[in-house]
């Protein structure tokens, strides 16, 4: 479920420090209903028989146990073949497909520079940000989140540029405060080179993947990220940083 | 962003308090683009126009702003509709379609009692649970997330059953911590009138729908539920509790 990785810890009081830290793993599961491909959901590696059946429950494509003709996962590739003793139409098939945003999925979700809008970041020359400046903007963005202090029920992302934020928005949904954060620069057609995203959520690869179409180059979080987050920072020359909190801040890339 | 909801809160040193909390506001938001109803999001209803940009963007249909004819958001009905310049193929359209999980979308949203699976959950005389055996499930349930200890990086959700914890599943994803329990219940054919739901994470319509789905007749959460959330739980007969922790509850249908 989780595994170590090296990071950099930089603590404003003590230094920079290397060390080994655990992060949360995640993966594509492919679920493969009556020989259509039906959905590649973004996951932790555990129970995944369980997490396919809850999903075709959730989707409303069987409801009982007996529904079930065969059940085989493959382990080694993530994929997971179910049959159903009634043959579900292909129209209620392909209308139910979920299709993970971001820029493949299946075999191909590992390679994310063919595809378009997920270029590695090539940096500009201004896009260097100190941490104390960093952490600083942290600390302000959180103080924005009324609605988060209301119900504790939001998430929020904003853009800091210098020693400001420039954007901010909050939604129920991860997902939703980022691509708000997006259109909002989409509108005003602004360059990104210079900004960065500040997060109130965990990054997965779909987080990772808006903030690579956005273009910026640095990605700061107050909460942790996944190992597919980091290999594609990694691989996108993008800076991911997490767990953002007083003086001190993790830099996973 | 939230609005007031009277709720009643159970301290179990300081007994029970009919009071007014905030919630947060969830909506249904249908994005149409280029007159086809693309999908329907769940979210906070703020900053929709920059929402419905930026989930354009993330899902490659647009780039720039230049790519866009005309912005439509009517306030009233939460329906945006878009046009592109440049025309985008039906098949693309209908590829990338997104579905909210659950029984409905768009105009039928709030008419959940007509879809198969979530009609409202019936008293059956053995779903009785005291506050004090909750809150003693809650802290257990918080003690086994291992991974989360580890790594700040999921999710969990498990089953309630008297005084014990009889299933328990962790994942980065809200959603599919949800679904693991749901096929785990699925596959051993169990009851589950007889148990609850107990989760880490906020419950927003679409928590609500499947643990409606699994059949449970309390959930249980330590975070912050959605509006739409409560109302569902009205309307299915399930008991909501939401901020589980030490010795409060809050109840919130």
């Amino acid at each position: 479920m989780f595994e170590q990785i090296k990071i950099t810890r930089i603590d404003l009081r003590e230094g920079r420090q290397e060390l080994l830290d655990q992060v949360v793993i995640e993966i594509p599961f492919t679920i493969i209903l009556n020989n259509h491909e039906l959905s590649t959901l973004l996951c932790s590696p555990d129970k995944l028989k369980e997490l396919a059946i809850g999903h075709l429950v959730s989707e409303s494509f069987i409801s009982s146990k007996a529904d079930l003709k065969s059940v085989d996962l493959n382990e080694k590739t993530n994929v997971i073949r179910i049959e159903t003793n009634t043959p579900i139409e292909k129209d209620e098939l392909d209308k139910k497909r979920i299709i993970t945003s971001g820029c493949g999925r299946g075999q191909t979700f590992y390679n994310y520079q063919d595809f378009t809008g997920c270029k590695p970041i090539i940096s500009s020359g201004t896009d260097a940000f100190s941490v104390g400046t960093i952490l600083k903007l942290m600390a302000e963005f959180q103080k924005k989140s009324v609605v988060f202090r209301e119900t504790g029920g939001v998430h929020s992302a904003a853009l800091g540029q210098g020693d400001k934020i420039v954007a901010f928005a909050e939604d129920i949904g991860r997902h939703n405060a980022v691509d708000k954060i997006v259109g909002e620069v989409i509108l005003k057609g602004e360059e990104t080179k210079d900004k960065f995203l500040l997060l109130s959520g965990r990054v997965s690869s779909e987080i990772l993947i808006k903030a690579a179409r956005l273009g910026v180059p640095l990605i700061v979080s107050r909460s942790a990220p996944t190992n597919m987050a980091v290999k594609l920072a990694k691989e996108l020359n993008i800076t991911l940083m997490g767990f953002a909190r007083g003086q001190k801040i993790n830099v996973y890339s």
